[in-house]
């Protein structure tokens, strides 16, 4: 059947419901360019107001990702299991994480993102490691898999090119926060990827894209509907984005921080929130032993040692693994001391995330170049106990006069007071 | 100040109050093309859901106007008032309302537009005229306006391009039906005709923009207030339109019938609306008289040969007004015999429009040719008693095929039942 952009536009404007051959049209036209973006872009402004049915979604969902290449790895054996988080500050859980899942056997094709807005980007990270490669196409990339077992890239142009398009012109007509819409972007991707199981870990908080639990209970719900419906067994795990998760915070302190954890050092959260999502990768893969499991690979060094192989496979620099402190840092030094004592009783995600991209560690919009040695290490989070004059964090910058009008936006981000406060729960709910 | 369009469409789509500043920055980026279509599209669709207020809409109307040329007569000392209908099937009330306020001494520059759906167009109706022009330069409308006291003219690209530019993009964007974005449209062209008065035409009922009484009045109230706000004595009238206006709906046909009312003939209800809407012009003008003058003016041939010095001035054939049976017609007649006796209960406008319009009358999107010869007659209107076998239309048509497609279409405009009915109410509301 032909349909016209503008009565499907207007369906959903008085809160109709679009048939599946419907949709089906609409996102194979705007795929070749026949619905233009600004039919696009009025439609998802109606969705945004009269959101989408299960079965709208699912194929909404699908028609994105059947408008490129879905890739096709059964003729590997082992299990595929992948993680996709909804971002946040200081989250760079995929980089220790995906080499110590993969160390257990599990194989690993992730697909990451880059920086943009307050959030930071795994690609991004990962190119501070002097020769790394994202950009991998698609026979290297099965190659990898295949041979490691693990493979860290970015999204080809041919992977759900609908969604590609959609996602820009919705960054630039304020169509962003539309839970369906924001459902069936990142399950078209993943759903793309050839696997048997997705663990999701969706933010919620200050920091996160979902800011109220509701919400991000909502998109995880919607998000594990997808893709069970679409036979890919899928976890989430809603997890804390009100402060920072970890204390690193831009592109090579990050990085830092992730070797760190490989090394079984590095900060509580981190360590648990790698734990609590590795084990559902575990889990989904089919794969017994759980926590003890990572404990001995990271205990081994087999988790690290997997990480290094990677990075030498996709051309980077293994050295700066051994030796982190020759990844790139930003030439100035400044701190943060508190100007008062008491407890902690906000260190605001959001804050210090939009400080540490307007410093240059992100990109406001899409094209900016990063500066990987810029970044903030914080010292103290909710519920610690600070003297005044105790440093808050430490920000490493190339640019004074950048981060002379930084300062008081950070100073901004903790609010210390006499209340004694608990730190926030890391993982909140298990959604399946 | 400087904003973003993001940030803009946000503030509406939150709910939120557009500053007027912002309002400005926004239509005059669009103008130059610093704002694209597709956020431009997603602001309307915002604009759909959320509605503006007054101080938006007087600002966003007033952008739009200045995003042009402004006319400026104020060197014709006469003064000068329009008339502007919200469209309809029938509706040739301008063709002989223009020439006749004119001939009582108030100057009319009248700007128009063309068939667009299923409601038909004066420029188009004007020109089955042979050799009428609506495309009039500055100059040349400014000298006729001086020396005719009449202008029947086309909307130059120069006159609220930023209007222009929208409306397109709301026809193919399903953003048409929204009070506001309606009421500032009209009303950023009415204002840059450089008017002392102006009177509206706002239709209700089955064929016109606004079905329910209620949304037709309150968008004559939003219009009514931003006329005065700008010092434009602004009054409406809320006019029937759930059945065609007179008998003829067609190019030659309305020009037809146009011609009659000026000779003292013609529909009931088609003279009915002209006085009436001639009274209001003659009263905003501030010429005493009223209905007597219009009529005098019928009378003694002065208005009908208004009409002609105006087609002549713009180029047109008049021996075609003396003997309209020189206009152009369809090569083919065909009639409806009604199938039962009864009352008419319905006779459909919006059914009727967009028949003539699939028979060539008029255009499904812009760029579409018309066929100026190709009309129905309507012989039985709401209320009237009719035999079997009594022809409810005459249809004129240059296409066998196409009226075969056509006619059960047609028949369907048409209930004919046994209960007696009143004619609806011509003239339903004054607001000013």
């Amino acid at each position: 059947m032909s349909y016209t952009a503008v009565e499907l536009i207007e369906t959903k404007r008085d809160g109709g419901t679009l048939s599946a051959d419907s949709i089906e049209w609409l996102i194979r036209s705007y795929t070749d360019g026949s619905v233009t973006d600004y039919q696009m872009s009025a439609m998802a402004m109606a969705i945004y107001f009269k959101g989408m049915d299960a079965d709208e979604l699912s194929t909404w969902t699908r028609a994105m990702l059947v408008s490129g290449d879905v890739l096709d790895f059964s003729d590997i054996k082992a299990p595929k299991v992948d993680k996709h988080s909804t971002g946040g500050v200081g989250d760079k859980i995929s980089i220790p994480l995906a080499p110590l899942v993969a160390s257990c056997g599990v194989v690993v094709p992730m697909i990451s993102g880059r920086s943009l807005g307050h959030t930071g980007g795994t690609l991004d990270k990962l190119e501070t490691i002097p020769g790394f490669t994202t950009d991998l196409d698609r026979v290297t990339f099965r190659r990898q898999l295949g041979s490691h077992g693990l493979v860290l890239a970015g999204q080809s142009d041919t992977l759900a090119p609908a969604d590609k398009k959609l996602y820009s012109l919705r960054d630039a007509t304020g169509t962003v926060p539309s839970i369906p819409l924001i459902a069936s972007s990142i399950m078209s991707k993943k759903l793309a990827e050839g696997l048997n199981g997705l663990v999701l870990d969706v933010k919620t908080g200050l920091g996160a894209q979902m800011k109220a639990l509701e919400d991000s209970k909502h998109l995880a719900e919607i998000m594990v509907g997808i893709g069970n419906a679409n036979r890919v067994r899928t976890v989430a795990l809603i997890t804390d984005m009100s402060q920072p998760l970890g204390m690193e915070v831009g592109n090579a302190n990050e990085i830092r921080e992730s070797i760190s954890v490989l090394k079984g050092e590095g900060p509580p959260d981190v360590i648990a929130l790698t734990m609590a999502l590795g084990e559902v990768m575990l889990e989904l893969a089919g794969v017994d032993g759980g926590r003890d499991l990572l404990q001995s690979k990271i205990d081994s060094g087999e988790a690290l040692r997997k990480l290094k192989e990677v990075a030498v496979a996709q051309d980077g620099d293994p050295t700066v693994i051994d030796d982190p402190s020759l990844l790139p840092q930003g030439r100035y030094e400044a701190s943060l001391p508190s100007p008062r004592s008491g407890y902690v009783q906000v260190c605001d995600a959001l804050r210090i995330g939009t400080v540490v991209t307007r410093l240059g560690a992100g990109r406001v919009s899409m094209g900016d170049n990063i500066d990987p040695g810029v970044g903030v290490t914080v010292h103290k989070k909710v519920g610690d106990i600070v003297a005044a004059g105790d440093n808050l964090a430490t920000v490493v910058h190339n640019d004074s006069r950048l981060w002379g009008e930084q300062r008081e936006a950070l100073f901004a981000a903790w609010t210390v007071g006499d209340e004694r406060v608990a730190p926030p729960q890391l993982i909140v709910d298990r959604i399946e």
